[in-house]
């Protein structure tokens, strides 16, 4: 509290990595690439993971829970996705340790090798598809609509507090079909769940769009994703949602017999969302004074600092105060009463905006006196002066506002921050001026996307499943292109 | 469903697995030791998290997340647990895959060797007691009341699903105090909480005690536990609650400045229940038709079944059947109405049987020409035709009794199969009749419990926490004893 943050404006990456120390979310572990969630940080987690629990559900989903090592030569089985995770996991090649004699410190005992190594599931697809194949046998096994909760490990060389870590917490849902359609239009109605979410509870607006086969999830037909912007105009990838086509079935041999009892491999899916998500939250909303969280997902939605001279006036208010917390709680509102002795307002009202309770409520004796109290909002950091008869409408009212105005305020950045581009100059130019989502015209080719990449740092981030018909020449090779892509660097 | 249940009475080790599979709680995976948690299974397991989760959030605690990995050098810090864990885990040694040129193959990279092994965590002490190390400087900082969900493998040589797998899921909770009162009074603390769980969601009586030094816990001071008994008679641990004293601040060096300003180390507490919770409910309430469930944790509470003619009497009974259903609802009854007409009723029946469902409801035509419904309990197998009016009222009673009824018939069982053993002949001829706990005096030396061990399997569960005063003579060697502890063989 003493320091106060980097300015956005300055360091964009250092506001970021300090913010998340200092209002208590993360920090790195002694583990290489692997994070601590500290409870702060975890209790937005459970908040999110509740709420997209609550949307599988709806949308006739189960949990379960698969294996976390994957046997190496399960990883093998399908060529395309070994190719794309082979390269970054944790690999188990020993289950025991035992006491050096030399040294008498312990090491990894020589004799407990592993017949065959495991892997530390980078994605369950492959464990999942092998256990799938003894679960569908007919039509009538079918759809199986599965989700897991769970840990991942990507042995990533440069990480960053939830953007990429080596470990991450994800969920990540499989699904069986019985036709193409199926399982395409599953794939869809994730992401669009996805999408729900990120707007409705994260206030972040998202593109939802489809990868070009350069950034297609390895084993996968064709991967959906939705695409935030960040305030210093970067894209962030918020989710994705894989139409596998039939290639975990050949992989593992998984056939139904369908009503006509012929035999046929399975349509799938497989779809996630990690705690990446944190981290887009944080870089879309906060400010150079802390977090700034939409109510939907902020564990301490309203504080109340009492102002108070002594003891006696401290009980009176104290006595209106548990009054209005019963009756925000019955809305179930979640306030906090900080009465603690230990720091004067002003520390407690820069640590709560560091931490990004949306309302903090102010009570003082001439606050009594009048009949009055006053409300902070943190999005804004207004303040204003209201009655007490009728805070808990208000409040209510308010935090209602607030959610839809954080998102509105993302939503506007966003539009101001996406232009076209119709020259690879003019490409550049916005690029290096001030960022955004560029929508520009692009030959279709797996060459030309790297070659944009490699010139400008650039990748398409998707091609927009509202994009217009629209007749155009590549920015980079002037070939012709029949609708424009969206572009952008990212995280 | 072709085939019956092996019998409790002549194979209860099969009647249990093939249980475990039938109703679709778990199976094996293709890794050695790890299950897969079916989606049945899971959302029992769900229902005991949210149940815990809650209790552990109304005791002050709150949920963080700590890395899977932990160094290998942590794990050696403190000299009693690495001694406990070291000849069961999971040793990480590398973090790439590579295609090999001679094969065609894919094997571990040789260049991909880390400089310290990772293990996979067995418990999270050593890496939680790292990280406080910087989250406590001063009293004001304590109590810290942490609880993390998570996973964890043990590499277990012999494996029973649910009861004993290599990986397993569980929740492990790590305060950290200033006095060593207060540790000791939150370890009692969460062992309450365990018991109160166990009894009143999972229906199962135990009984609270503390282990013997032998079976403590790998740097605990003190492990308190709770000890259920199963229908054959063998105790099963739910759940340990340990007191750590200064152990783990000593190996890791976290110290406090208390309000005198002196250096001291802090007390602390671990504390853990598991997906073994879910062998123990399977083993103590069911029987040769399946699986009894407790109403509370029973992911269906009432099931429907409709039974008709034709499909004109079927609407008239689904008419119906959604009225009755909308009033559970509103209670927070779960319920599923099977309409399917891909099975007759007498093989539903017989699913849901197997499946535990608390509550059968038959409704045909009958019954609504009557004004009645068929009620089947599944604990007592037995049926009653009851009015509709208030039909609603009458489920909801049923379902508390049945909550009830089970807990006692357990209580029942356990008391039946309480015995005291006063000579050595006496304990062994106990235990090779009927199994169940027996109560015993012994002289209090580790080495008399390892020879009774030896003889005959069984261990001394807990020194109960309600143990009365009582001079007697140990029933192996004769030597005095103050008081009885509880014998039993054990899973």
């Amino acid at each position: 509290m003493s320091k106060s943050l980097p300015k956005r404006s300055e360091n964009y990456s250092e506001w970021y990595n300090e913010l998340v120390k200092r209002a208590d979310l993360a920090e790195n572990s002694a583990v290489r690439g692997c994070m601590v969630i500290k409870p702060y940080g975890y209790s937005i987690w459970e908040k999110m993971q509740r709420a997209l629990d609550d949307k599988f559900k709806e949308t006739g989903h189960t949990n379960a829970y698969f294996p976390l090592f994957i046997p190496k030569s399960y990883l093998s089985k399908e060529a395309s996705h070994v190719e794309g995770f082979a390269k970054e996991c944790a690999v188990v090649t020993h289950y025991r340790l035992k006491n050096d004699p030399e040294t008498g410190g312990v090491i990894v005992d020589p004799d407990a090798k592993l017949e065959e190594e495991l892997i530390v599931r980078p994605t369950s697809e492959t464990v999942i598809w092998s256990t799938y194949k003894n679960w569908i046998q007919s039509y009538r096994d079918l759809p199986l609509l599965i989700n897991q909760w769970a840990n991942v490990v990507r042995w990533e060389m440069r990480t960053r507090l939830f953007l990429r870590t080596a470990e991450f917490l994800w969920q990540e849902g499989h699904t069986a079909h019985a036709t193409r359609l199926e399982a395409e239009e599953e794939a869809r109605q994730m992401l669009e769940v996805y999408a729900q979410f990120a707007e409705e509870w994260m206030a972040v607006p998202v593109v939802k769009g489809v990868k070009t086969p350069n950034e297609r999830f390895a084993g996968a037909e064709n991967t959906y994703c939705i695409e935030a912007m960040m305030q210093d105009g970067k894209a962030l990838q918020a989710g994705t949602s894989h139409f596998l086509g039939q290639n975990f079935a050949k992989a593992f041999d998984v056939k139904f017999q369908d009503k006509e009892g012929k035999l046929e491999h399975v349509w799938g899916t497989s779809w996630g969302v990690s705690t990446r998500l944190m981290g887009a939250l944080i870089m879309a909303h906060s400010d150079d004074s802390g977090l700034v969280l939409p109510p939907k997902l902020a564990p301490i939605q309203v504080v109340i600092v009492p102002i108070y001279r002594n003891d006696e006036q401290l009980a009176d208010i104290t006595v209106k105060v548990k009054q209005i917390m019963q009756e925000l709680r019955k809305r179930g509102i979640s306030v906090k009463y900080d009465d603690s002795d230990a720091y004067k307002p002003g520390y407690k009202f820069a640590e709560y905006e560091l931490k990004g309770v949306p309302v903090r409520l102010a009570l003082g004796g001439r606050d009594l006196e009048n009949g009055t109290i006053e409300v902070a909002r943190r999005d804004t950091k207004t303040k204003e002066t209201v009655a007490l008869e009728g805070i808990e409408d208000h409040i209510q009212a308010l935090l209602e506002n607030i959610q839809a105005s954080i998102y509105n305020k993302a939503l506007a950045f966003r539009e101001e921050n996406t232009v076209k581009a119709n020259s690879f100059d003019e490409f550049t130019k916005i690029l290096d001026d001030k960022g955004g989502f560029i929508l520009a015209h692009w030959d279709g080719t797996s060459e030309t996307e790297e070659k944009i990449k490699e010139l400008t740092k650039a990748t398409i981030r998707c091609i927009p499943l509202d994009q217009e018909h629209e007749e155009g020449t590549c920015i980079l090779t002037g070939k012709p292109s029949a609708g424009r892509v969206v572009f952008a660097r990212a995280y």
